[in-house]
């Protein structure tokens, strides 16, 4: 089969696409022809080398997100069947071989029933994404209906998807991004308010607009708590899922006297159960109309090493949107 | 009758005792005859300005805990009745009166009933550290049986307690001092291992005993987060009290990816509910005798503004223990 993979960790230029054996599904393994996958800032990570993973196997496959057509199943699996849309975010991690290939043999446990008329490119886009947002908002945030969230970053592949979520779960959501088209974005995903953070005083804005925000979702890798906290209600929750090699100041005195709490997570260290929770309310958002991934570009498998370097060079601006593979 | 209080905010020199006009309960108040009540840094702060509180009524009564006996019961308070002995922790905040005084009226809700065998003393003694202990554990890191603590600055008003509480609830506790008579002390409120922390590396002894710590109390006001993160197990809960002034390095990478989260508090802007449940759980503990207080000295009400001075003094170890006035 053909794939996308790596023989050590590097730089972008260490995929090679070619033929690996095709998987052979075991135990609850369920092979998906893989229709569409994804690429994360997680991946490039891996691949890199800067996010280390025990046991990786070589050659290796990138790769988290994808979303497919079960063609066979192992002799324990019991959820799907051949022929069943599945999608799934979190492969290539911890010993797994990644999404990027013709066939992929995915644990049973970790696919999820793809709703009819939801594309492949969409819930291969909205997979790891999608997890994570939930995951933030509703087990670590605990986010309420009647709450207001700030998403700092909302035009992101990951803030515009909390954009979407907080909505769907009836929280007032305040964005921020930079420049009148991506803020113009930011209302269309349904923000209630969109900051300039390049111009706006947010504390202040935030505090005129809404009295404070009792859930902060940073996406930046270097977060001004400062700002934060000065923008947050009592008792509010600050999200953090980025900033690998970042040091930044810390005021405890505002932190711990508005009685916060700061919560941070990578997903795929979430349970198999915990995941799996997330990951249905998805599927009936996405059946519902109620979130949708903007892609910026569908690419093939050849592209893969090129769709790295622009998935790295994200900071300036060089993309709007997923990046998408179709098999 | 006869209280410690002031007439604007400023140094300890500004408590002056004196008579004040004794309080009459209304609505659902009663009038309490204090029997001990004693001192906690945030009394320090209050009276000091560094943490202003709204509506302060002048001249203010210094104080935030008390132990004592129902004197008198306002037309609506439905838990108490004259005699009985009753505890509290929380006066002195958001415009009520503090504690240092003969006669103070205290809101029933934030009342509690003293258990037979325990004294003023110890109750007073125990009161606010002890609420503030007990919403950290469990409130806000959730302690679960079998998991391990680690206290950092065990031997202090509030260390000492959560080294009792989280053993009875039934975690392994790690606690950190400094010096051989400190280091006993902790062993002898129940600490299953003890660390100097001028000479041990915390977080490698840490892995060495226990492969790393469910939740991190930190009691001192500069925390250290690179040693503090790596320490912890995956999905560690942090708690911070202290440090109003500070500014600290923050690691975000440490954190997000071991799930970490950092819970910070003040527990005087818990709910009064919240802090009912974990008042009674005290005083079962208080009648068990499971928690006990380090008394460092019983003064009078006359030596206020010293106490406030050792208080204010603790960081050079001019203290061994809570400051208490009998009346």
């Amino acid at each position: 089969m053909k794939a996308a993979y790596i023989n050590q960790t590097g730089p972008a230029e260490n995929i090679v696409v070619g033929e690996l054996p095709a998987p052979t599904p075991t135990g609850s393994q369920v092979l998906v022809h893989v229709g569409a996958a994804s690429v994360n800032p997680i991946d490039t990570y891996i691949r890199s080398g800067l996010a280390p993973m025990p046991n990786m196997p070589f050659p290796f496959v990138i790769g988290s997100d994808l979303a497919g057509v079960v063609t066979a199943v192992g002799p324990d699996a019991k959820r799907f069947r051949v022929g069943d849309r599945v999608w799934g975010a979190n492969e290539g991690k911890l010993g797994r071989q990644g999404t990027f290939s013709e066939l992929a043999a995915v644990d049973e446990q970790r696919l999820y029933a793809t709703p009819e008329h939801v594309s492949d490119e969409q819930a291969a886009a909205l997979a790891l994404v999608g997890i994570t947002s939930h995951l933030g908002l509703v087990e670590h945030a605990q986010l309420q209906p009647g709450e207001t969230v700030l998403v700092n970053g909302g035009s992101g592949g990951v803030g515009s998807t909390v954009i979407q979520m907080a909505r769907a779960i009836g929280a007032t959501v305040i964005a921020t991004t930079s420049g009148a088209e991506k803020m113009e974005y930011c209302r269309t995903l349904g923000a209630n308010h969109v900051l300039d953070y390049r111009h706006d005083d947010v504390p202040k804005r935030v505090a005129e607009l809404t009295g404070g925000v009792d859930v902060w979702w940073e996406t930046s890798r270097m977060p001004n708590f400062d700002a934060i906290f000065a923008a947050m209600k009592l008792r509010g929750r600050v999200i953090l899922i980025a900033g690998r090699a970042s040091r930044v100041e810390f005021p405890v005195g505002a932190f711990y006297t508005k009685c916060l709490s700061l919560h941070g997570f990578a997903m795929f260290l979430a349970s198999a159960e915990v995941q799996r929770q997330a990951a249905e309310q998805i599927s009936e958002w996405l059946e519902a109309g109620k979130l949708h991934a903007k892609i910026d570009r569908v690419a093939l498998l050849d592209d893969a090493a090129e769709l790295h370097r622009l998935q790295e060079a994200s900071d300036s601006g060089a993309i709007r949107g997923k990046l998408v593979v179709k098999m």
